[in-house]
Formats: structure tokens, sequence, C-alpha cells
């Protein structure tokens, strides 16, 4: 498939971006091309929009809430299929190449969830041998914790190596300097608009009312790190150092045909997190090491429905603010070639990846590019690509 | 005490205030009065100030740095002295009790450590009584995790009773509803300002050039909730509905005088723990619940510097925001009325707290109020007041 039917007119992402001589604005992409929002809006004489979209961050269109993210794409769908209004677009238009692409959202809070179960096992097996692998909540709530949100950065950005403690079961004391175990997380991100008040919650026929869009997400993992500080209050460091994010949001909508039925929940969960409007999506990820597909994890397999994140995410009065970002946690499926975490793909070191070089990988080295891709159905038929998430890690300073 | 002596010249906090008939901007207080600092600056003709200050949030302010807050201190000290400009302060001087007070500081990312030996030592032989109470981490890195920052409110904001899930030892499944062990937890908070790079770090003797000043803080917590979700990704839900910040920030340059030898760190921290700039504080804190004082936390038993704490959160590459706010953990003492939770007050039920009208407590009641001060000694001698942190518990909705 080539760039016009994965990036076609029922695709429409929406991003930042800026060129030489112009300041940032909200852009989509079509194709190998970004359209200019703001500029389009204002040669279509659309003040609500050009007003919208002069903007260097999501921020101010995420807070108009559904129907006009609705209103939004579907004027942008008419104008670009208005024969009239061709020499508008066409003025709009920039190549891809000829732009720089920003961080499309100014980020509130950042919440990670664990929703993969193949990924939760083998975590679970990998870091807790001796217990059962998945705790027993795992399966009564979506587990989560809160990240860093200052250092969520834009795909392209190179990823400095972490430098922390770690200490080996083997180690006497710990020792310092740069993780040895540097991995990716492959995730799905889920942009929120719309603010609530503090001491409110929103259930999970609500949640949709308040879910923007989607974007790949890679939540780079030091596990020496993390190991050694993780007990008792979480994941820290390990995890605080960068996590990047696709310059491309997916607009739900442009989602519709991806959605499926959750697997089973067994047990049936608390009342909170039930409601008419559980989804799985159908995203096909594919992770690529350097120049090797490392993994091809199943988006569909994840346990828990997006609706239900946000659902649990705010039944204790926690509120939302525009450009709250949670990601799903690692996207794991059950053959090992769909595993979404090194971790998991090399088994924590013993079961090395191959590369198409010839080389092997049980965690990142210095100078590895990352990439990871994704497709869906369109709702026209045929697919749609998510925008990759891409970074190199350099070396240590 | 009184106002005028504990609130003088050497205290000078900053906050955020409004009037009926006029915007928020930054003020200082002084006994029991407020001086908004735009109104004053644009007066004195320092059009620096004046636009500095005329602002919702001390942001603008924090991104200054260090020498920008020592000249603004020193500016605002002079003006305070000046007998020939105390007409332009007292038309920019309103009581108290006439304004309203916002939340000083738009949060960027909030960070929670667990720097009180004690209290960790506390909460670990509670929760974890067949285990060492301190994990073997406790004293080779300050520990700490992510909190939600978009729910941070200032003082005097009720407090939602969060609803969630709990399952105590011997419930078979886990049960749903309002929070009933709900906590507070005494802490102080750190205010940055600053911004650095991501990839890079602050050391021990650097952070004080981003530690712009100190508040009070209650880190509110849902025992019940907390119990069950926080294995192995770290509190969440029983953290996130609100935590509670005073509406003054005490700038460190009034706390010269409060500063102390850090106790001894044994073992040795690593190198990048190291440094000239460590100091612990001597606050002295004390918890009212209603109208009774339950504790009296003393700040000087922490283990790790405030200092320490930043250079740690920023080892792995993380980058620092203007806004970003860190808090110590809760303050424990040694004895048993200088805890600073009720977990550790009522030994997690055990031997609930008497009040002053009969009542005892074992957690929080809906109507119960929670208000904590503290002092510290002052650069010119006697003791100055930091800003009160004050938060009524409402019913579950």
């Amino acid at each position: 498939m080539n760039g016009t039917e994965l990036w076609g007119i029922d695709n429409l992402p929406y991003g930042v971006a800026s060129t030489a001589d112009g300041g940032a604005q909200v852009v989509t992409r079509l194709g190998d091309d970004v359209i200019e929002l703001a500029t389009l809006a204002k040669a279509d004489s659309v003040r609500k929009w050009a007003r919208i979209f002069d903007n260097s961050s999501l921020n101010p269109f995420l807070t108009q809430g559904r129907s006009s993210w609705s209103a939004a794409r579907e004027w942008l769908q008419a104008i670009l299929r208005d024969d009239e209004r061709k020499g508008l677009v066409a003025a709009a238009t920039k190549p891809l190449a000829d732009v720089t692409l920003h961080l499309p959202v100014q980020i509130a809070d950042y919440v990670d969830f664990y929703a993969s179960e193949q990924h939760a096992t083998n975590v679970g097996s990998i870091f807790r041998p001796d217990g059962a692998a998945l705790t027993p909540n795992w399966k009564h709530l979506p587990i989560g914790y809160h990240g860093r949100s200052g250092t969520v950065v834009v795909s392209g950005t190179d990823v400095v190596r972490p430098v922390g403690q770690r200490k080996g079961k083997d180690d006497p004391e710990p020792l310092f300097g740069p993780s040895v175990r540097l991995d990716i997380e492959a995730e799905v991100g889920f942009i929120v608009g719309g603010e609530t008040e503090v001491g409110t919650r929103v259930s999970v026929d609500e949640a949709g009312e308040h879910l923007f869009g989607v974007a790949l997400f890679n939540d780079w993992s030091a596990r020496d790190i993390q190991a050694w500080e993780y007990v008792p209050l979480g994941p820290f460091l390990g995890k605080s150092f960068a996590s990047t994010l696709s310059p491309w949001i997916t607009p739900m909508e442009a989602l519709k045909a991806a959605k499926l039925p959750l697997p089973a929940q067994d047990p049936k969960p608390l009342d909170y997190l039930r409601g008419d409007d559980l989804f799985g999506l159908d995203l096909e990820l594919e992770v690529r090491l350097n120049d090797t597909v490392v993994s091809r994890p199943p988006y569909k397999k994840m346990y828990w429905s997006p609706t239900q994140m946000l659902a649990h995410l705010t039944v204790n009065g926690a509120s939302l603010r525009d450009g709250d970002l949670f990601a799903s946690g690692t996207v794991s499926g059950d053959a090992r070639d769909q595993r979404g975490s090194l971790l998991e793909l090399a088994w924590s070191g013993k079961e090395p990846v191959r590369l198409d070089d010839g080389t092997e990988r049980s965690f990142l080295e210095d100078g590895d590019i990352v990439t990871i891709t994704a497709t869906a159905p369109a709702p026209d038929g045929g697919r749609l690509a998510l925008g990759e998430v891409s970074g190199r890690i350099i070396p240590s300073v």
C-alpha cells in the first residue's frame, strides 16, 4: 500500500508543524503532504477553526469537546472532496519533508496502564519467578501509575541512555552508571480532551466524550534501574528519562472500523467498570529495531477497554484536563514474535533476538533506532496508518 | 507570637490573590495583610516586576531563576523599609480577609518522596509485618514516585471522600464504595524554578539554583484503596483524588536560619548524592484535627536533603520545568505524637487517637477538618510561619 492509501481522507490525523519561515500550527496529513489547518480555515473564512488551529498545540482544540471534534472533521472532509475549493487546499498544502513536526499536545498528566494480560504475565514470570505471574488485583482493575509528563518527547527525538543505580542479586552494593538493560515498551496512547471537576467521575459510557484520539507511544524503560527502585512505590527513574509520542494523533472517528469486542473478562468486573461502550481496537503494531522487524504486537488482545481505563482513572474523583495522556502499557500478544518489549522478546537476556545484520540484542545498544508503526482497518475499507514513533539511543553524558 | 512577628519582613512568602473587583496577581503577606506586588511594582516604576507579578501564577517568576528571585526580594525588603515609599506600599495593601488566595503555582510534574526514616519504618511495619520494615533500597536512594499534578488543590478546598476498590485479607472479592481508611500525610513541598533540558542532570550542589521555596502539603491518602492497588506499580487512585498545597510559598532565602546538618547517612550514599549543599530544615509542623493538635512532626529528622532529592530526580536525565513540585513524603519523628499520618498515629486502627471533644479517630470522618501549620527560625531571630494547609472532608457523591 502506498502513502495515499494509508493516509487518505478517512484517516486525517492531527499534528502540529512549522516551516522554516512560519510559526507552528495544527496540521493534518494527506498522503505525503501536510495541510496547514489554520491557513486553510482562514482561506475558507471559518473563523472558529482558524483561531483554534492557529496554535502550537492541539490543546485549544481538545478543550472544544466531541461535537466540535466531529464538526471539524466534517468540515475538513467536505473541503477535501470539494472541487471548487481545490485551490484553497493546494495553497495550504506542503510536502511532509518540508516541515518540522512538534509534540502535538501539551501533556497535562500522563498515566501508564498495564492492560495486556500477556505482557503482565510475562513480566511477572520474569521479575517474580517464585510467585503468581499476575498479581491478585490484575483482573479486578486496570493497574496504572503516573509517569512524568515533562519528559514526553516527540518521535525523532534522540534518547540519551539513562544513568542511575542498579543492584543485581549478586551485587553486594548498588552500582552506578549507564543502564545496561535499556528497553522499549510498544504502547498505544490515548489523548483526552474536555475538563472535568475534581470530585466527579467519568463512567465507562461517558468516557467516549473525552477520548479524542490515539497515538503510538514508546515508554522507554531501564530495567536495571527499575528493578532496584520499584519496591514499594513503583517505577520512577527507570521510566522518567523519556517517553516518545507519535507526532500524529489519529482521531477516534477514524478508528470506527477498528473497534471490536473485548476479550472475555473473567471475573466480571465491578459495576463501575461495566457499560455499553466497551471495545478493543484492531491495531496491528510493528516494531523495528534498526532494519529488522522484531515484533508484531496485536492490540486487539488487550484485556481492558480504553473506556474502562478512563473510568477507573476518575472513579476516585480525579479530574481530567485537556492534554491528559494515558497509555495502554506494553502491547504483547500470545506468540513470541508478538511481544512488545525486549525484556519479553529476549526473555530477560536468556534468548537474545537475532537481527538481520547478524548481531544479537537482549537490550538496546547505543546507536540503535527503534521504530513502531501500526495500521488499522479504515472506515471506508482498506487500512489506514497510525503515525510512527521512532527514537535513537545516544550514549550517556 | 502574633501575626506581625510570624509574618514579618524577613518572611515575605509569595502567593496569588484576587479581589472581588480585580484580577489575580502575585502577592506577599505582611502580618495579616497582603501586598499586591504587580500594583506595587507599577507604582514604584519597576517594569520588570510589574510584568512578572501581573500573573495568575508564580510560574513567570519561577522561570527567572535564583538571581532574579534574590533581586525581587531585595527590592521588596528595601521598599518596605523605606519611609518615603510608605504611601506606595499602603496603596497596594489589602486585608488578608478581603482577598481570595489561589493555587499559587501551575504545577508541572509532581513527585512525592518518602524521605522520613521513621515514617517508612512505621508504614513498612504496618503494611509488611513479616518483612524488614525498610526495603533494601531505602538508604541508598530517596524513593519517590510521580503523583497527579492536576489534582493539586489550594488550601481551603473541600476534599470529597474518594470512592474505589478495596479488598481486606478476609474479603473473598473486592468491595466497592467510599474509602473507610481516609488519611492525611503531613508533608513539606518544594517548588522548582528554572528549566533544564531532557538528557541533562542537576547535581546536589546545583540543586539550590532550582529550589525556589517551600510550602506545607497534605497528601491525602485512602489507605484501603492504596493497599489493594499498589502492587506492583505503586500508589495511584489511593492518592490521586486530591493533594492540598498551602497558598504561600516561603522562599528558600527566608529559611536560611532554618538550615541544619542532615542526620548521619549510613551507608554513605553514592557520589551523585554527595555534595557540599546538604541540609535539613528546622521546621516544626503541627497537625490539627478539628480542634485537637494530634501531632507535632519535626522536619529536622528527615533523612534526605532536598538537594539530594532533586539530584536523584534528574540523575537519569529527566528535565525540570518551572512549577515542578516535589514533596518530602510524610514527616514523622521518633515519638508517637510526632507521626505525620493517622495510619501511624492510630497504628492502623489499633490505638485510636482521642480528640478533645471526646471522640476517637483511626481515620478521617466526613466533616473533619485537618490543618497543618509550621514555624521555622527566622533570619533575623525569632520565628516565622509557613502558610497553613487546610481541608475539610465532605461525603462521597
